[in-house]
């Protein structure tokens, strides 16, 4: 397919979007300016903390675009326009609008399983700029890898049956449209019914008819004659606008006959938006084979979402092919996924310096320090764990040794056959060393590394969870960081006063 | 303040974005003009169904950015190009490329209370360009109305203390932040952390630091006094990097206090994100009261909904601002409003016929014809109810005869003070009569609109249910589609077989 991305930038592309911030990280970038202090090197991760409910994995989305925003990060004249406005002075514009990104980053390749507290974005470079970035990070990610992660359920409950995205009406807003039908796709739907996606990343798109197109002739059977004048070779007719069963099914199958007559052979293809879709598809099958059409076509949309898909499926309803709209775009039960991007680590005169957050809530410690993910393998090559090693530390082999993360004095012993390195470079010195990659090759990656997974981690309740470890290293540091914080000498708060 | 928009057109706009909608639009578009049918006048209206639960009422927002989408339409030759790869012919590509939107459009204002059922938005023209016109008017409305309708609750809840939008980063794409940051101050926020909110629409921007602000100094401390170095007249400091009541707030005493001897004359603010909110800003209150800061300024976040607020206010926590994000901007607990978008007539040889669709569900069933919602009041200016009337038919006065709109034998009757009408015309021919209006405006708007309706309405928990009602007309038409598409004689789905 020709590529039509360079004359359609505009919406949809991360352009003009460098004041698509929280405004602290501006008065932070101010502030470190104003202190001398933004060329200071410093290292950020960005992580999620936990799973939506029922989840036993995430499959990561969202890179490509927060990529193309640092690709083409600036801030152009009007921007320092606004910013003159808020009071900021002209030296510092001045510094904005000279502002070179340089920058290293790591990254888990979109498509990857992953898991909570993982560092799936490693950025080192100047304190400044790191801390502009955060907000467009995580909105960039958080968004994506969350519908990511519900398509990969869906299109598991399928059980292979093409799944189709539908929600960019229910989208919280256009861009929620156009990079949820990315990261579905990237999950494992088959096409989006987003024209733009399909223009932008070349996603396949699929679309039928509305109830208003039958709505807008006199009768049903004059819509869908219309409609397959339109369409003659290839039609899937709506069927609830009045009556399913005694009307849009029949009246389809007249039109699906009209069609044999003429010499063409469609396969009868409908679908079915409202009412019992396990009954009605049974019926629409019953009816379809009666007159003659062996393997019928019928599409189910209405309210779907991975337990209706796997409960219609264990009701043996004749539904192949799915849409999806609502609960997937939004992913209605749990619609944020809580990333973070934090300071791991500073460069002070004496090298890196780990750095820590404290909480009284154990899961939100951070573990400090600049981080790898290495997955760990038995010999079918089914992972074991992943383990977070600090950067430099050597990678153990066979016998491994690993740390709980909330509580170090657990030490856990496994024998692993081999190891993958989960995060590649990406960027050197502000200059990318890799290039996009194609939306279908994205998914085949998902599907590869989803499938590498037994099954119990994929279940919809109750799934296995996946253990990510600390390493050796990683670990002691941690310890002594808690220490020096006097985590482990808690007083209860105020009895000093 | 200068008027950035012109320089700034680009991300955010809804420019370049004819293609932003379900390809069965454009299927449809090329159905009815393949069938020379396209030019057909039609109406379409726009509502939803239901309201989020507990929701007494909704807020209407998102028409500015509809309508901009409107003012810019045009296909691109990109989008032409891309449209010609799926295999639509030349002809039908020309047709598009020569476009000239032609409509005529009535909608309520934004920022004002509206109801389940009522047509938010009706549009008369061309049947093709109408069908084209759904999903982007569904995404440009249903997420706005939803925020729009949250922060109203959230704002409902805080009592008047100012609440702030804090909610990018965990939005559902940067356009879920952007919309979403504008509908929320339309609903009653008194500004955003978007800084691009901030620049496209008026929004006032606020912000205080990150964690990662005092992790990357040595200490607390220095990290308070490099921040107010930055800011001397204006900072909020964060408390809860290590351990709030034990170093953040004393910390955060000390800075303030050396300000004081500077000769400056701070408030003390802090922010509290993390821990037990109505403890921590008791004790915080405390602290700086015996240090000598009569009234300081406490911003909490942290998961903040109208729920929690309004326990913490009933808890007597010492907070004076808020902070709320992914529970606003996400809408959590009910991410998706299911607007929809129907035909109700079309224009044939004999003028309007009204149009319905049928549904099972009988919640589902469409109110036929081109509609105006008229509000009644009682002498003290409290609404007393909404009729849906068609057009034309007149107006009653006085005593009022209604339907209602599910079981059309009831009929209800009041007496009314005087009416509004609430929806305007806006576009004739394509034409816009009616010029955008400013943000505080609408806000202001909302905001009298809100407190016109009784405190009943707006209850967190099972609040008054506000009637919808059909005028006589309305519901005479409504009967008579019922019966001629044979609704009163239901069979039972197959018995005839």
């Amino acid at each position: 397919m020709e590529n039509l991305s360079d004359t359609a930038a505009g919406w949809g592309e991360r352009r003009d979007s460098a004041l698509l911030t929280d405004y602290y990280e501006i008065t932070m970038l101010y502030g470190f300016w104003k202190y001398g202090r933004h060329e200071q090197q410093a290292c950020f991760e960005y992580f999620f903390r936990s799973l939506p409910p029922h989840n036993g994995f995430a499959l990561s989305a969202g890179l490509e675009q927060f990529l193309d925003f640092l690709r083409h990060f600036a801030f152009n004249p009007s921007d320092l326009a606004y910013l003159g406005q808020q009071g900021f002075e002209p030296e510092f514009l001045e510094y904005l609008a000279h502002f070179k990104p340089d920058f290293d980053l790591w990254a888990v390749p979109e498509g990857s399983v992953v898991f909570p507290n993982e560092p799936l974005i490693r950025v080192e470079g100047p304190l400044g700029f790191l801390q502009l970035l955060e907000t467009i990070l995580l909105n960039s990610l958080n968004y994506p890898t969350l519908v990511a992660t519900k398509a990969a359920r869906v299109c598991y409950a399928a059980e292979g049956d093409p799944v189709m995205e539908f929600g960019l009406r229910r989208a919280q807003g256009p861009d929620g449209g156009l990079s949820g039908a990315r990261a579905a796709i990237i999950g494992g739907c088959v096409g989006t019914s987003n024209v733009l996606a399909g223009k932008l990343y070349g996603a396949k798109i699929l679309g039928t008819h509305a109830h208003s197109w039958v709505m807008s002739f006199e009768s049903e059977t004059e819509a869908f004659r219309a409609y397959a004048k339109a369409f003659p070779n290839n039609i899937t007719l709506l069927v609830d606008t009045y009556d399913p069963v005694n009307s849009g099914i029949p009246n389809a199958i007249t039109v699906f006959r009209e069609l044999r007559a003429q010499g063409l052979n469609p396969r009868g293809s409908i679908r079915l938006d409202s009412g019992d879709l396990a009954k009605l598809s049974k019926e629409a099958w019953r009816l379809f084979r009666e007159a003659g059409f062996e393997n019928p076509s019928i599409v189910a949309s209405n309210e779907l979402d991975e337990d209706l898909i796997a409960d219609l499926k264990r009701q043996g309803a004749k539904i192949n092919s799915w849409g999806v709209g609502t609960n997937l775009i939004t992913s209605r039960d749990y619609p944020a996924l809580g990333g973070v991007y934090k300071l791991v680590a500073i460069h002070e005169a004496g090298g890196w310096e780990p750095r820590i957050k404290i909480s009284g809530n154990i899961t939100k410690i951070t573990d400090p320090g600049r981080k790898r993910i290495i997955r760990y393998y038995d010999h079918e090559n089914h992972p074991l764990a992943d383990l977070l090693y600090l950067e430099g530390e050597p990678v153990q082999q066979g016998r491994v040794k690993a740390y709980d993360r909330e509580n170090l004095q657990k030490e856990i012993t496994f024998r692993a056959d081999h190891y993958t390195e989960l995060s590649q470079k990406m960027a050197e010195g502000g200059k990318f060393t890799v290039a996009p990659v194609s939306l279908p090759e994205l998914q085949a990656r998902a599907q590869a590394n989803l499938t590498c997974f037994p099954d119990e981690y994929r279940r919809l309740r109750y799934p296995q969870t996946y253990d990510v470890f600390l390493s050796p290293e990683a670990a002691r540091v941690k310890h002594t960081l808690l220490e020096a914080n006097g985590f482990y000498r808690t007083e209860a708060a105020g009895k000093e006063e």
